[in-house]
């Protein structure tokens, strides 16, 4: 890709800035459309160090309504301050429909830096780089418009700039060690950039352009840009095809085969309760100083116990550890954006623990159920799903999926006595009963997605729910293992 | 207040565990008419390091939904590396309607601790209480219940807290450096804390427990929470009353004096702007350097032009550097909270410089004129908005307010043509027509707030903008004014 791109030809200049301001009217015409067609618009601007990438940005929005796109610029963290994901930054900063943004560098730049710093290990590169791929395509697939531009320039017009710049008081600023270092550093990561580029070529093409000539980089900026644009106004938004990949999958019952009867008595769970919940307060101080995320997922039946069943397992916790996320219907700004954005902007950061009442599987049971998404939408979800829960166990996390699981008898009894009793009425509404109407249609949903992705880097756990105090033992149990068996792990790893 | 505070004296232990569990079921009963009556709940907990703040918070959620409550505990960054003002932790953080949040240390502990390691001199500790008392006196006149709590131990008490702490090795990375610089210190704290508390006692009273008994501790928070709920509940929502503080106010004309004839040659312009453009981005550079924040403000008569002016402002400035906030209509997240909330949620990092494409005025307009808010509520706004930008501006903000100028013949001459060019149709709604017919009350509304809101460190500008071009000029030559006194400022201070 770089190492034998041709620099383009020197055109004549006035030619050009007809061509840009052409553009730029163009581009501020379809402005409208974007908005009125909701079309979410990312413009990953990647390059060399004073290659232009700010100038460039500047020159494509000049004319642009301010309202309507945003720049992000993320920083690139070390790794050993890093609280989230590695996509964290990009993955929460994601345009709504009808918007436009530009990413001043961001995850090529943040990926290819910490390889050739030997801030991460090639297997964790190549983990890297498929999350990247993964996380391009879900967009793709979600209808966004994604363009990628690499600005390039050779050393020797890098080494004038780096100097023109320092010479400046003004600018000097702008020059940092990490800029120094990248020129010194110059052939590798040529080769490390090109290398990212082409394994990230599939999805989403590349397209790098010279940033020696800046009129014209920016003139065949401008032209990828409001001819993608044009295309995709063109069509119907864009809507990716359901796919499958090879995650190991762990075999799960069928929910009619789970034996709903085993209990507790009063004694042994009140004596296991108090003993479990010493053990994961004990742990979550080491999680916490482990710096361990912990993820951890309910779904369930209405009045299946959800909620008491948190709060057992929070109540050992140190309330300035952890977070619960009852998850609602998406509101408005939500809605307008990939579905998985609101619970990137949820995760927890590395020590913490997050607890999610409901989850991301709304896609695939109550989405799906009542057509809040397209058929597509919904069978695509069960890889983007294995592949955002993949990332975050890469990340390091500890990620558990609970279905909190009773029968339809224990519902209705339980359904009668929020009737009745004054004090949880509220607990109940119309939507519960029509819900329970539909529950052949949703078991099998749930059927549907309990085979699907339960994966061993995040499985599902059927949590028998009919007695809930057994239900609470269980899953706090299910808990205290995984965290003993992470911080076992996270002890061997900083011995290696 | 701390320093003679006397010690609670033992009561029998099973009472004092009924008294919780009964209060416990209370406040799980009152969370659904919190719910219902919308009523937002913040209780702070400060205290001596070890006091067992966590705990206390721990056992008071113990039998709440965690769906109803959350809790934050920001750290306290060092003054060199505060990217925001001192309050952003806590502004931004603040609960919606419905909800309770615990913050476990907050403004209190900053403040104060600060104060003793002489990050901050005398005078802007006087500054940050003065900016509690405003912050905690807008959340309550908002109808926010806040209640705060100092969980008090003594000196001997702390030792052994802290010596437990350190020798088992789970719990030992709990006691930091700074834990144990305040025990040294336990007698200029107690000092720091005592005046504090009596600084900021007069709005909402402090209530100081005693944490060596942490269970008499808990009763008494969960007293006093239930008490305060109880009463909210009782009554109507509390709405503050307006009132006047003494601002420095700048002698504004009314709109109807303002000389709307000034214009500029094309030619003129041209040159004006190229030079003003490139002055503005030099002067973005040292901005980003000295870490200086800049807000600047739009309002204006509907196509009185501010997205050409803001447009002109953003061009030459480094896209990774500014934002442009379009603010619309409150989304319902954002209406659920103290009407500031979305504005704090948007403030620049240090060194950025953000702008705001309608602002905070629309409370003392729109919101006026249409009946969005009540009356109380837009005549208590100009003063709370006059202790707002002075807490930026005393955070080291250059802030700075457009009113855009237009007259109605003009007006009418840019709807019509809105109304007649195709491209421009989207521009011009329904409500723009209607906003017009009250062009009168709008005006009325407009000149009482320059007239009350032109203080002298966050002053307003009318810009004439009859003639766009003219109104671009002025605009940018006051920006790059108010950078360089800024600039200028920020220098002598280094050597001061």
């Amino acid at each position: 890709m770089l190492k034998d791109y041709e620099k383009s030809k020197p055109e004549e200049k006035s030619a050009v800035s007809e061509e840009i301001k052409e553009l730029r009217a163009t581009l501020a015409g379809q402005q409208q459309l974007i908005r009125e067609k909701k079309l979410p618009i990312l413009v990953l601007i990647e390059g060399w160090a004073a290659a232009g990438k700010g100038s460039l940005i500047k020159e494509i929005i000049s004319e642009l309504d301010p309202r309507f796109y945003n720049v992000v610029s993320p920083a690139v963290v070390p790794e050993s301050e890093m609280r989230y994901p590695f996509l964290y930054p990009y993955a929460t900063a994601i345009p709504e429909n009808g918007k436009l943004m530009f990413l001043d560098s961001g995850w090529m730049e943040s990926v290819v830096r910490k390889r050739l710093r030997l801030e991460i290990s090639d297997e964790e590169y190549k983990r890297r780089v498929r999350a990247v791929n993964e996380f391009e395509r879900q967009l793709r697939d979600a209808g966004y418009l994604v363009l990628k531009i690499f600005l390039h320039i050779d050393e020797e017009e890098q080494f004038e700039r780096l100097e023109d710049l320092s010479e400046d008081p003004d600018t000097e600023w702008r020059v940092t060690p990490d800029d120094l270092w990248q020129h010194r550093e110059y052939k590798s990561f040529l080769k490390a950039y090109d290398e990212f580029m082409e394994e990230t070529d599939e999805t989403i093409r590349w397209h790098i352009l010279d940033g020696q000539r800046k009129r014209t980089a920016v003139r065949d900026a401008m032209k990828l840009l409001v001819g993608r644009i044009e295309k995709s106004l063109a069509k119907k938004r864009y809507v990716g095809e359901p796919f499958e990949e090879k995650f190991p999958l762990l075999k799960m019952p069928k929910l009619a085969e789970v034996d709903l009867s085993p209990a507790i008595s009063e004694e042994d769970y009140r004596k296991e309760l108090k003993k479990l919940q010493k053990r994961l307060s004990e742990l979550h101080n080491v999680i916490y100083r482990k710096k361990i995320p912990v993820v951890i997922c309910y779904e369930g039946w209405d009045a299946a116990g959800k909620g008491g069943n948190i709060r057992r397992l929070a109540y050992p916790l140190d309330p300035r550890g952890f977070d619960v996320h009852p998850i609602a219907s998406p509101l408005p700004h939500e809605l307008n954006r990939q579905y998985l954005w609101r619970f990137w902007t949820r995760l927890p950061r590395t020590g913490h623990i997050c607890i999610f009442d409901r989850t991301w599987y709304g896609r695939v049971m109550v989405e799906r159920l009542e057509g809040f998404c397209g058929e597509k939408d919904w069978m695509r979800a069960y890889n983007e799903i294995n592949e955002f829960e993949r990332q975050l166990t890469d990340w390091g996390a500890v990620l558990l999926k609970f279905w909190i699981h009773i029968d339809q008898d224990t519902q209705l009894a339980r359904f009668t006595d929020r009737q009745n009793t004054p004090e949880k009425q509220w607990k109940i509404t119309e939507e519960d009963w029509r819900n329970r109407e539909k529950w052949p249609q949703y078991e099998a949903a749930v059927d549907e997605m309990l085979q699907k992705t339960s994966t061993k880097n995040a499985p599902w756990f059927i949590i028998e729910s009919n007695d809930k105090r057994y239900a609470r033992i269980k899953a706090l149990k299910i808990v205290v293992k995984a965290l003993e068996e992470a911080c076992d792990r996270h002890f061997e790893n900083t011995f290696e």
